[in-house]
């Protein structure tokens, strides 16, 4: 592959526009440990299935891998699945490029039939395309079971990025030492948690990856590098970016969801109101379910209908906000916040009832991670943001991954590993 | 720090030319296990104390360190030692650069003692010095004694390059905290190991050091990267080079040594030529003495009188030459050979006689990471080797780890974390 090739890849393709990491805010009077679970980048590893999104061609294979890949502790050792396509691949003797997806948190199979970007100029390289996956996601379980992988912290503790950096590692070179292709060039791909991955690979393996094309990946969400309300500016902005009084309308829902709910017989309006399954038990609970769709909906905010984490229309938001925009005068506040998140709930109309996601707790990969390594400090402005203003409390965080996993975050750590502050000094 | 400086500094100081990685070989008739203690390159460990070489004004401190960086286990914390120096420091407010050598398989005083050049440009750059202790190393040891860090398996299983270089990572990250000195840039130095872990820490670390000035660092003694021959034939290479027939007596040494201790009385005979303290057991064991007199003083070649290994003269291979060739005609092979490497194990005249390394096993630093990360095929070629002939045998090396330390080496790990491998593409 030549410079020239790499660097027109690199540059001709738009980047897709995903939003990335969620927080759903919560109100500022609740409780301290409160607080937490609500401040937990979710990510997407809860939506993974993979009969989301389109289907390609590919073979999927097996690679025993050490559990500890930085001590010499004699563990058990996992099969890290991996997906493999040579269909375009122009081989060894041609120099033809390896298209290495950094696996992120949810099943593999998922992202493969989400990234058809990849797929799509695979040919054009005559690229292979491997999909990696990442440990304790899908298939590829420690211990021989998500059950004893997820047992606690001390099975989970080589859930790491680092872990699984090595794993992509140790994987790629053994692939080209048996295909006789060890002068390929490797090109990393990711999106969201993938992408940090596929930019800390090229860091970290420069004798690895020639490139990586990082897409969406909040690599610099990392103690005080980007203010923490960085998240939700950029989310509000893609809705007051469509409408001004699609934003206006959800800033000021918070408060009557709020007000609504303290009135006699409020939270059963409410229920009704939002065809919830459930009786509603607290007006956090449906706020929760709200901002999420709203933070959902800009990280896949594709100009063309897709089917990631929903089935939903092309430019998402902007059809959001005309739902909600549209509505007759008088329409009340509430109408209009149900008409619009119908567009990400229910954009196919066949639910009959919605169920509110209550318990976002548990033994979750994702949630480990954000309990560890990636502390993302998330906050909502009073000002910029339509969420409920929320503050970044370290210790109700600390608190909360204390109590989900018997952990304490390392906020620090992902910064001294792989950098992201702005050197302050010239050379 | 100006790019000119920094350049400056890494040209115009010659470096010091320590060749590296001892591992004296065998003859080839031996057993095969027998072969791999003398194929573990020894490096400097075993010679570690702080009262060699000069002293060096510094103050010594501890820092709390996680045991594995790269996994959550909660495992014991360890204190790891290190000198520091501001007393040329120019500080934040003018960006003094920080000097952080890499501490290596032995005490850490040591080697502030034996690195003057550190301590001779510190005041030229206004520069901070500081030298960490290598974890399992010195003073710095994991579950609070040698005993209880190197009682196994399990207990040693931390003790690697990436665990040590995130070590220094994790510390002098901290330290530029609290002192608000973010933006002075770090520049590293390190010799033999050290400079690997100089090499690699810039390589890895990036964000955190500007520059890396490693001295005899073997980082492409790895897999098939160099041919095996190559350290022995550099050794070699330095003895020739004062004088062939210098060389040529020591090639020719090995033989005459077998056929005398294999006539009657032989033994004795060589116990006495040789001023052993016990009486001879067998040759090999006077064989790798005398080897390993030849390496260590090929790595300590300096040209100025020094005390690092043992005291010694400047260019003391030129005398150990010239002693062997001022012998009057007719001294035998031994006598010179005696002459010769009584400059090492002699040279203040004091020995009365002499003390067999004969036992290198045992749970020693070094020995472990040779048998896990560090293994560095290692061979004497008949030709241009003064060596006994030696060829690497993986399946025995593999052997003997197994038996010193019931691990299994890793023997293509340190190329895939960190390379060294020429690439075959072109970008």
């Amino acid at each position: 592959m030549s410079e020239l090739t790499l660097t027109s890849l690199l540059l001709l393709f738009p980047l897709i526009f995903i939003v990335l990491t969620s927080a759903p805010p919560t109100i500022a009077s609740e409780a301290a440990t409160k607080g937490y679970s609500k401040s937990i980048p979710r990510f997407l590893g809860k939506f993974a299935n993979p009969n989301r999104g389109k289907s390609f061609q590919y073979e999927t294979r097996y690679f025993e891998q050490r559990l500890d890949h930085f001590s010499i502790a004699d563990l058990p050792r996992f099969r890290q699945r991996y997906l493999i396509s040579t269909r375009h691949w122009t081989g060894p003797d041609r120099m033809g490029p390896i298209f290495l997806y950094c696996g992120n948190e949810g099943d593999i199979e998922w992202f493969a039939a989400n990234t058809g970007f990849v797929w799509d100029i695979a040919p054009r390289f005559g690229a292979m395309v491997l999909f990696p996956e990442h440990r304790y996601y899908g298939e590829s379980m420690p211990y021989g079971s998500r059950d004893k992988a997820y047992a606690n912290a001390a099975s989970l503790s080589y859930l790491t990025a680092e872990q699984a950096l090595a794993d992509f590692a140790v994987l790629v070179t053994s692939l080209k030492r048996n295909l006789s292709a060890e002068g390929c060039p490797v090109v990393l791909f990711g999106g969201s948690y993938g992408g940090m991955l596929a930019t800390w690979m090229r860091l970290k393996y420069p004798h690895i990856a020639i490139g990586a094309l990082a897409s969406s990946a909040p690599i610099l969400q990392f103690e005080d590098i980007v203010p923490p309300e960085t998240f939700y500016d950029i989310v509000s902005s893609s809705f007051k970016r469509e409408s001004i009084s699609c934003f206006d309308t959800i800033k000021k829902s918070w408060d009557v969801i709020i007000s609504e709910g303290q009135k006699n017989d409020g939270l059963r309006q409410l229920t009704k109101a939002f065809r919830l399954c459930r009786d509603l038990k607290k007006t956090e609970d449906l706020s929760e379910w709200l901002d999420s769709a709203y933070s959902f909906l800009a990280m896949v905010n594709y100009p063309y209908p897709s089917d990631f984490l929903m089935p939903l229309p092309g430019h998402p938001i902007k059809e959001v906000c005309r739902k909600m925009d549209s509505c007759p005068e008088g329409t009340s506040v509430l109408e209009r916040i149900f008409e619009g998140v119908s567009v990400y709930y229910n954009y196919t109309g066949k639910v009959e009832c919605f169920q509110l996601d209550d318990d976002p707790h548990g033994m979750d990969g994702w949630n480990w991670q954000a309990c560890t390594e990636m502390v993302m400090p998330m906050a909502s402005s009073r000002e910029s943001s339509m969420f409920p203003t929320y503050d970044y409390n370290y210790s109700s965080f600390q608190e909360g991954c204390w109590k989900d996993f018997s952990v304490k975050p390392r906020p620090t750590w992902i910064t001294t590993e792989f950098g992201g502050h702005v050197r302050k000094h010239s050379l």
